[in-house]
């Protein structure tokens, strides 16, 4: 069996050269993508369609050889296999019925959701069976209060005004949301290892603009009830949490939910995660996707500034938050070969 | 001389209760903002007709008391002020014809801008005549690097990629760029402290989006050169530093750059700030403007914990970001009284 780097990485194994996959590295840059996305009728049809999540999944490992491939999905499946209407507009983004009061609850059937994304888990089957093997197959889900804030808005946000309008008014009503919400993304995960994924990411995307108090208790604990029911089942499982924005709270939430390692976002200064986090853990992260796109000399300058911050420890390079559609692919060829010291 | 309450705590005193203001407190949640609002032209006209920024922003203070009145504008005076061509569009917000390269900068004339926002400096002058003798007069203005964000972007934007991108990929250029900001944002707190302000703050509201280097160099050494200018010509003036998402940055800012204070924006934790921040400079922040729309109980328990952890040093009070237009006048009442310990 060869080695997996990303699992080593993840075992607290310093590699020479990290091992490397780049959030959203299935997606719309990618000439093949826009193909296959072209074929398929809406982008959940995309994501529900197991040949179809298989090839999109497989499409940037195939051309860039990463150290990981990670399905083809999105965070709104849960709420959709939840029981809540979603639907994306193109070029707006999802839509969801929005859930906003306890009475709203009602409209989630929890019990039919691991039926309903059956084929979700059918291509991480497929996946399991196909990868070469030196590529770790990585499965994910939104975080409750980030996949929450979308339930709960209907769609995307600036403000987070009914969410947070709803957690600070009545925190006992959105509690029982974000009680289903760990329920259902612990089982989702599950359901992905169950199915053959190696390690599982919660991205929470919008941990950034809680206050105080409200952290603790919509990112931190509900997280770590996630973490405690995935490693009920499966103790070997490595669990990456990214708290996205979580700035001067990503200490805590290192040290309180249980995750095996953190991905950081591109603001996190490297010689402090280096000198604060990676002792702990192992840190993934966490190029500007920004300089990604812009490419050239700054692109080789930060690589090199992050690896030698970074690699002293366990490290998986990564970027900071998904690559941006308009990304040049060459600047993905060039990456890897800066991260893998082929230059 | 009545005690000016909000002076001493940047003074580093301690006060029994904290001084109270709050960001954007002259505005849209006010009948009688939007009543002055109505009868004036554009946005900007009422930005620039001494009469009525004077009025707006009295408003707040005869309503509620605050212990400062900030000046009624815009920090998008400032790019108008160099040359660029500003517009605000109702319900879409501002608008700016966009520069994007080293060319684009001969658009600005830098040496106009002091004679073109004389009426807000006019109107700094009656207010400092004007106002009741314990409430501290504060002048603004955005800071390099956030008004930057919207002279290239052409507006307000979610990912900043014009910006990012002329930063990344230029950075000599864009370097010209933020070196004609830093003068003239010196020179706009110096014009405004002559005309009667008695503090000045830096709005670097998009501080946030960094990554590492890209955050000293655009954000900690641009804020450094404005204070080294303001401090040359009124070493006695306190400036108030709002680094926004600037996050496990807050230290390394709040040394650095040499500001007197630093304003604390939602997502930092009380406890973190009063035991790294407090002991070296007042804090201001940073109650979650949605709480204070939400009101209620949650807003008594949030007064009552910032309190309780900030108030030991010197601290005032303040929101972690803007108050919002949907907050009801009766919450901002509470939250004085819950502040005043009038409760």
């Amino acid at each position: 069996m060869a080695t997996k780097k990303l699992l080593q990485a993840l075992n607290g194994e310093k590699t020479e050269r990290p091992p490397i996959w780049l959030m959203r590295q299935a997606g719309r840059y990618l000439p093949e993508y826009r193909k296959v996305r072209a074929e398929a009728g809406s982008f959940l049809d995309l994501c529900y369609t197991p040949k179809r999540a298989v090839e999109v999944t497989l499409q940037p490992i195939r051309r860039f050889g990463f150290d990981a491939a990670i399905l083809f999905s999105d965070i709104l499946v849960v709420p959709h296999g939840l029981g809540q209407d979603v639907w994306f507009v193109e070029g707006e983004g999802p839509k969801l019925a929005p859930i906003r009061d306890t009475n709203g609850l009602k409209a989630l059937k929890p019990e039919g959701m691991s039926a309903f994304l059956a084929p979700v888990y059918e291509a991480v089957g497929e996946l399991s069976a196909t990868l070469p093997d030196n590529v770790t197959l990585v499965g994910f889900s939104g975080a409750p209060w980030t996949v929450a804030t979308y339930m709960v808005e209907g769609g995307s946000s600036r403000d987070f005004a009914n969410t947070k309008g709803w957690a600070f008014s009545d925190p006992e009503g959105f509690g029982n949301l974000i009680d289903i919400l760990v329920d259902g993304i612990a089982t989702h995960l599950c359901n992905q290892i169950e199915a053959g994924a190696e390690t599982v990411q919660l991205f929470d995307s919008w941990a950034g603009v809680l206050p105080d108090m409200a952290f603790r208790r919509w990112i931190i604990e509900p997280t770590r009830a996630i973490v405690e029911q995935v490693r009920a089942r499966y103790p070997e499982v490595p669990i990456i949490g990214f708290p996205r924005g979580a700035g001067i709270y990503y200490p805590e939430y290192a040290a309180e939910t249980g995750v095996t390692a953190v991905s950081l976002d591109t603001t996190v200064p490297t010689r402090w995660a280096a000198d604060t986090l990676q002792p702990k853990m192992p840190v993934q992260g966490n190029l500007d996707p920004m300089i990604l796109l812009a490419g050239g000399e700054g692109l080789a300058e930060s690589v090199d500034h992050i690896i030698g911050e970074l690699n002293n420890g366990p490290f998986i390079f990564n970027l900071g938050h998904g690559i941006i559609k308009e990304t040049p692919v060459e600047n993905v060829e060039s990456l890897i070969r800066l991260v893998r010291g082929e230059g």
